[in-house]
């Protein structure tokens, strides 16, 4: 598995995952509150781990990192053709500046596949290091584009 | 890409991505109910295409498959351990069932990955019959394991 080269493609392909459609699944709001539940239920286990709350197991640190490098491509397209009527907690800063806010999803994108990466080779300090990358990669966006 | 064995990397790793955490992101319902919306975004156009209610562009539906099997391989994690209290379409059968459970699961999830692989290579034909071939998977654990 090489987290870096599928969220890379995945990356390069999220301009096409906005494509309207018709069906029951099409709220972008909706869209991307589900890949950050997501990515929040895998994210959340990892801190513990890092902080010392939970024992530190590099294979189940290892798979919630993949799952955070797998979902995290997909957040992009949630955010699309917006600002979007509904509630939520993205600013309309979002949109007046785009390509920031792309910088740093992407940034984001990269330091999760690269965590992933590192999580396979179970070097705790490598893997604290590497969360610590990508949770300022989080919070770098949140402080911008997130309201509160 | 490999979306093969991505999937299967992390079918291997879910039974550790169930792992207990007092996080704000740890109701099992939700987290699998947002794969599932993840998923049907992803899916409902690839299905628009295919029944020519969309025109067939095959780099837009190589990058919905590839969103689709990216987020399979998690949605067991979201059934681990229950059944849950909380509004759900789960049946009561799933964790009567697990062995039946899991395997439909791990098809859909081997399914979804094979779709992914054929939609790169952007044969219309063989991109349709693999998607069908998908879809009975998805429908093949509705029909036992979800209310309607």
């Amino acid at each position: 598995m090489k987290p870096l080269r599928i969220a890379l493609a995945l990356s390069l392909m999220t301009p096409f995952l906005a494509s309207a459609h018709g069906g029951d699944h099409a709220d972008p709001i909706r869209y991307r509150q589900s890949g950050f539940y997501l990515i929040g239920w895998h994210f959340e286990p990892m801190a513990a781990m890092v902080k010392g709350e939970m024992p530190m197991d590099t294979k189940d640190f290892a798979a919630h990192a993949a799952a955070v490098s797998a979902v995290a491509p997909l957040l992009t397209a949630g955010f699309a053709n917006g600002p979007h009527k509904g509630k939520s907690d993205a600013k309309a800063e979002i949109w007046k500046n785009p390509a920031d806010f792309a910088k740093k999803m992407e940034a984001f994108q990269n330091e999760a596949a690269q965590l992933a990466e590192v999580a396979q080779v179970g070097d705790t300090a490598k893997i604290k290091g590497q969360f610590m990358n990508t949770a300022k990669t989080c919070k770098a966006c949140h402080d911008d584009y997130r309201k509160d």
